[in-house]
């Protein structure tokens, strides 16, 4: 609250009611209900060029046992301190040699990883473990337990770099998070990779499957199918005026998001796409799988190359402009906005 | 009703009421209200190998322009002149020739197609063609255009057999049947085959998908697929006590079943399996896809063959027998009465 | 199947796949696949001021105890034999005198009562019983314990009638019917009259109420409520010119209907009421709570009078006119048809 | 982010990468994914015997019409300058003075109304008025038009207050705030008091409503309904250990809370009642209605009477004491966290 020029009487007002736990709602009314929404996050964007040695550098910088998850963080310049790419949303690039683990711990916050480089690593949700492959979208739900590695036996064994996508900040603003670490570095393997895949991926799932909660039971969409899926609709279909081909990643057991707070997408922009700018109030977080383009967000352009990583907070128009294929990877608070009956777009 | 040895003056109320249009409820009531439920339906099997010359035959009795659909029904014995298969379903073989054209219509009865022979004809839903193989499980829903064809062009064109499942009979009691033939044989091309699975069969949906009603978007879930999914099960899971390998086809925009009124299953039935009792009130036909095996059903003991059908009534028990390796499909009114809440299921 | 004259050539051949249980569908398809539903059921009435002579008469037919349920099924005329008014719902008139009791059972099949004459009555459900009154509408749903009585001890006491509405019918034709009787002739009462209404029909639900099913925890609706909201909203709303004002009873605890099988309604239809023509899929029963009138139903026009019952089948259009205030109450099939999309309606 | 002491090179590898936008995950994991909640609020109450001669000072202080909301805000002392009570919801007293409108508009945020003192006021949505009385649970949701008034006309005018419960702090967070002013100061009436309550507060609803978001459309709930409908339950039921007898309001259209994002509820708790502790994810605000007690929140004791506004952040354990009936009415962000799956509660 910023006590405008008042009366002394007034402000005399304002210090009686202040020791008893209250405040003049006149005073800030204009900034608790907004005419339109006025995100702290601003839109920016992460040079995989200019980062990709700092990442390979915390390699040396601490051990993934130390660390417990060895990952930098990418910070909003408008939420300095806070951990946020967003108002909802953390983004992370996380590192795992030849021979690491990440130990087995769980939490109520919900995760994706989406593989950035390298073909060697596994993440294990629940009892299975599957092997992740640049552009493969891989969920650790809420409370399962999860755990990452990457064998040193092979000579061939390379660096592995993910994006973390969590709601962190949401789960902080709601007081709703809840940790445990596992006992052992590794959960046991119970299920042989690519069992959930046949149980669900399939579009089939199996007779007594019971939806417990909004999470997804398949935990690795691997990109071959993505990219298929995108490619084969661009060859004989229009491209859409703002989004190009864009598809999104589904829970089948129930067609929704495959997690309940975070929503994810991926889109192709082919080559000479001059996209028409929309916005919504759900806040996305982009990842170049492959191509180069410009991206107008609010009032920046940025030029984005694989591997960048850019935001666009609630509520920016964004407007995309390719000269050659583009495929983007995206996750965004839209289920949570869905779910609320908050979530407005406006195309231009 | 069965009047008992009644009264004269019982006899005489009955007569009076009657005019008026009214009966007494206790001389039915334990009829009307049993203590379970009392299928007219009998179990039975119809075998490929005594049916097939006739199916064949088929094509010289009408053409397929002619006879709109040349279809054989499967007429339960216990319900004869009913066209049923069981009390809500209807079940089919219906053949195609080179050359010929099962013209376009649409009908709010639900229809499933599942592929016995033959690889060279083509179902269109709703402006999309697919062709159909043996073992593909392929969907018309309620209302959609659909037309059937089988091109002569190639010399190699074969006669395709193919099971009908529609709900019918039940259409039939809701007074719910509407239907409308298309003005010309083939409905128009409007994508390309392939266009629907890469849009929905992903476990990815277009970002801005409406669900308007339960029907699958998808409309030909391929047998490779559903084999490959019951295959890795089967490799490094235990085998059901009741139902070896089950999997149900999934509507992937909701986790329901592809058709409203519709359930569809696959299942493997592992060799060596000596399967438990169980019942239940929906009522299902199956199609062997392959292998050979028994099932009990009530009291009869079937063994049954690649492309043989048969049912199992409400709430007659079923037990399966394998020597080799059997693999199943079948249908049933599941999503009826689970959407009433009237499903009871029981194993022993 | 009606086999017009036909080659001999095709009558063998009819004959010997008849023997193999098949039958060509060609020669039935239009039957079975209608333009337009062609119910079996018609537009009936059946008129109280004739038939409540015969009802009461049944008390001296019979004792409450030997018939278990003392009713006259009003049987639509074009189903005999069939105990049904619609294609899928039973309507029956119960008699309860002083002294008796309906004794307690339950059963899948879901029931309404909806009370006509008397008002010294009770109907038991699940260990509650509530008083019956006019114009009340009162639930039993799917396999719940219920019971009905009419105390002796008051001189005062009198004969009760109310309609029975069940989805008999659908469940035969589901096969989908269980039974049992309970031990004693009465369930023991473990909760006041009152509770479940204060515990839910107030707007409001116990914090850790759980929907297991779709039947409403409400049992009785009581007239009061429902004529002060007609008449309320008639008092400063314009009547729709189809319906007048119509309201449908509600499962607070989903929104949905009070039971999965029968939609349940009230109208008021002002005095000077012309209304227009509607059709739709579901079957509708009506009973005259207060008022007279004329309806007309396909091409049959019924005057009404209070305690009338009268039928429209699906599909057959309705139109109402009345020159004094009618209220009518009213079930149908119709959450059956909108659970499985297969609802239609037209407004003419 | 606190640097514990770290080596000159950890340290200017931390001052490199956050020149790129990046942070190190492993310094603040603990803080971002704790073991369990920790929140800024902290239990706290508001004595109304205390604030109330504030709350009439207001009326001096400045009038309604430049206020356009004269609210004074309970802020939580743990979370200062926040204008909020719990993480996610704000609280306010509103004085109204007879002859004083507060303005139309309307705005993303979803609101509250409950009274507590004065009889004289109504609150206006979306074309209908209620008046409203001490008790009465009202609510203006998610962009409807919304005015309040108190007329002068009488004499007997009165000062109105009430505690309004927001979602400010929610939307702010999730950057989904919108707001209009509507161009006069009151909107038009369209329907009669008691229209929406006859249509949807009867447990039926029109047959053509549709249900396009989660808010329920009644607007007024009546504290001589709940009242009523605690106390039947108390006179023949047994109290719950922990809550005494406790209703959640309802949307009779979905079976759902009233609102998308906040839960309300009204609690009987009997004379003599030693409630045993509980906590909860979801963060809770108090209203008392009737009665005294006290209530142990975390490690703090309060002593509640009429009107007192306390309040129970996540996690802390509640537990209740009274010496004479006390009713409460509350509110909490449960709808918020039950959406997302992560609703976490502990009885003890």
């Amino acid at each position: 609250m910023t006590i405008r020029n008042h009366s002394p009487s007034r402000i005399a007002y304002y210090e009686q009611i202040a020791k008893l736990g209250m405040a003049p709602l006149w005073e800030s009314l204009h900034t608790l209900v907004p005419k339109e929404p006025r995100p702290q996050a601003v839109p920016a964007i992460w040079k995989y060029a200019q980062l990709r040695k700092f990442v390979l550098e915390s390699g040396k910088v601490i051990s993934a046992a130390e660390a417990i998850r060895r990952v930098l963080i990418l910070e909003n310049p408008g939420l300095p301190g806070k951990a946020s790419i967003t108002s909802n949303l953390y983004a992370g690039l996380q590192l795992i040699l030849p021979g690491e683990i990440a130990p087995s711990h769980r939490h109520t916050q919900s995760a994706l990883r989406f593989i950035v480089e390298g073909t060697s690593a596994w993440t294990a949700v629940d009892g299975e473990r599957t092997t992740m492959h640049p552009g493969d979208f891989i969920i650790t739900p809420s409370w399962t337990w999860h755990d990452h590695g990457n064998p040193s036996i092979q000579a061939s064994g390379e660096p592995v770099v993910w994006l973390d996508g969590l709601d962190i900040p949401l789960l902080l603003q709601l007081d709703a998070g809840f940790a445990e670490t596992y006992p052992e570095d590794t959960q046991p393997v119970k299920r042989p990779e690519g069992d959930s895949f046949a149980r669900y991926g399939q579009n089939m799932l199996p007779v007594r499957h019971d939806v417990k909660n909004g999470n997804s039971p398949i935990f690795n969409y691997p990109y071959v199918r993505s990219r298929e899926a995108l490619y084969t609709l661009s060859r004989t279909n229009e491209a859409d005026a703002w989004d190009g081909f864009k598809l999104r990643y589904v829970n089948p057991a129930t067609g929704g998001y495959p997690m309940p707070t975070m929503a994810t997408f991926m889109q192709l922009l082919p080559r000479g796409f001059r996209g028409k700018a929309y916005r919504t109030t759900d806040s996305t977080v982009f990842s170049v799988v492959e191509g180069q383009g410009n991206v107008r967000i609010g009032e920046q352009l940025f030029e984005f190359a694989p591997h960048d990583v850019f935001v666009a907070p609630s509520w920016q128009p964004v407007r995309f402009d390719t000269d050659e294929d583009a495929v983007l990877f995206s996750y965004s608070n839209r289920p949570v906005l869905a779910a609320l009956s908050l979530l407005r777009e406006e195309r231009q």
